[in-house]
């Protein structure tokens, strides 16, 4: 195992996501940039990247060129009309996902869906990380945001504020902590990770007058995890404010944070990170990444899409499969 | 009015706080770095100031000497008993409002102070802003932080986290926005500033799916805010997804953001300008700063302690002061 040269390039399977957004064109540039090549499999409509390489974009032809040669079978798209047809994102998805399953591919990078769409087409799920950590059979998992500068695995995501204190629970911190402090050895090759665990409240708490969940929960949660670690050699520091631990893991004392909500994460992240940040799902058996953007529907289309948080999310996909390999 | 060219140099009032704490040093140093000059007024024990002096910082006898000259009457500080006592950052503060009521001073710079000193002082206020408010019988007032890039007013501050949805009502909302919208225009000198309000929950609710206080409560109090702004040049946007509102707050898409709650505003600030970053109370009479920082008694004493959040609550404090008079 070595964190810095890994033995093997990885290769990755990727979807196409929503064929209205800027997904498929993202692919295009991609390949046009070399950061997808022949040992990937893109689970894509063919006519979907046709369309997409109709922006005009210089990269577009050579892009549609070379994604061509990276197509899974045809038959994969039996259930979608067309290029216009949204149900598309789902079946790439599926079947991705069951090609996860041959030795060959080391790991899933995602553009990104419509959930709406997704739903109307049969997909039971509120997203790609609950589709996929169900259909591993996994139950705990974790979202992480990774950019050059912060990791910050999510507790709860999705969840209206008024139902996070209850949500936040000694067992989920717990969990995310350990899925974070492994993935810190197993797939970024940290030796011996330090993790800082987010209060919940204002000042975690300030000694409860802020609130007692920081005392109450998350502490304890806090001790296990430093007892779990010990023998690991993964530190965990918490709770800590949230508004201070972010400049510190900026500032090299952590190697990861653990946020207990959707913008108490985000905020700070997508502010330090917004073109090149990525989504890594922690739990699965397999790497998954995303860029940390939706649809964009609203420039999908144009060639103007950002293409960082893609090239991003590739490149992170296949560094640490790569490293996940060398580990097994 | 001018926004860039202020007629007069502004007069302050600075207040030592606690005197175990790092506020007298940073004094001392904002006096020998030329911040503070002959027109200021310092509040502050002069043994608290020759204590603080003897951290033996090569600014430390040149700022004294300056300060020296620029201190309240000794009678002020007649309840604290030394140097030793913390009783004097109450003192300190009773004595620069008192001061503020004259025309000569044209802003307050307040030196962080420790609560639970000053309750036991006889101090019945949880902090510097709820004193300055309920001291100038004002009711509505907030927290803004601000810095080189980022202008955040909070709805809503110390308060637990379960406690912050009852909270934000559309009245706090609109009350706050007002202020910010008014300070930018009176304060900053902008024509026509742009403010960005934030939703309370993950997406701003994402049409319901996750949680309706940001239909039901915000969307109501931008409305009331786009009427107030209208006639007055002050366009107000929102409810926005708190994550993606500050990068396009930092381009220079708002000139200012309301955000909800604590961590949603501080996290992002904090990560941005954690050292020059500076606390304006919007709503009182005068102009108030302080630094973004506590007492830090770990440091205090060695004149280690990193000046710029100090320097920048001085600096802002004297610009908006002046700006403040010439719009007079």
């Amino acid at each position: 195992m070595s964190a810095t040269s890994p033995t093997r390039r990885a290769a990755l399977a990727v979807t196409q996501g929503d064929p209205r957004g800027i997904g498929p064109e993202l692919i295009l540039r991609a390949c046009a940039a070399g950061k997808l090549g022949p040992e990937d499999r893109l689970f894509a409509r063919r006519d979907v990247l046709e369309a997409a390489a109709e922006c005009g974009a210089p990269w577009a032809a050579e892009g549609l060129a070379r994604a061509t040669s990276m197509l899974a079978a045809p038959e994969v798209f039996s259930r979608s009309s067309g290029p216009g047809d949204p149900a598309s994102q789902v079946e790439a998805l599926e079947a991705a996902v069951a090609a996860l399953n041959t030795a060959t591919l080391g790991g899933l990078v995602t553009a990104p869906i419509e959930k709406l769409a997704c739903q109307r087409a049969g997909f039971g799920f509120p997203g790609h990380t609950e589709y996929l950590a169900a259909s591993s059979k996994v139950d705990s998992f974790a979202m992480c945001l990774v950019g050059p500068t912060l990791r910050v695995a999510l507790v709860t995501i999705h969840v209206p504020l008024r139902e996070v204190p209850d949500r936040v629970d000694m067992g989920a911190v717990s969990a995310v902590g350990r899925l974070l402090g492994g993935a810190l050895q197993r797939w970024f090759g940290v030796a011996a990770p330090r993790v800082g665990v987010l209060g919940l409240n204002p000042h975690a708490g300030e000694g409860g007058m802020l609130g007692n969940e920081d005392a109450d929960v998350i502490a304890p949660a806090v001790e296990d995890l430093q007892r779990w670690g010990e023998g690991r050699g993964v530190v965990f520091e918490g709770p800590l404010p949230a508004d201070t631990a972010f400049p510190r893991h900026q500032a090299g004392e952590f190697d990861g944070v653990v946020a207990m909500y959707h913008d108490q994460g985000l905020g700070p992240f997508k502010l330090a990170h917004f073109h090149d940040g990525v989504n890594l799902t922690l739990g699965l058996p397999y790497v998954r990444t995303s860029p940390d953007h939706g649809t964009a529907f609203d420039i999908a289309g144009t060639g103007r899409a950002n293409p960082s948080s893609m090239f991003a999310a590739i490149e992170l996909a296949r560094k640490l499969a790569a490293q996940a390999g060398d580990a097994d």
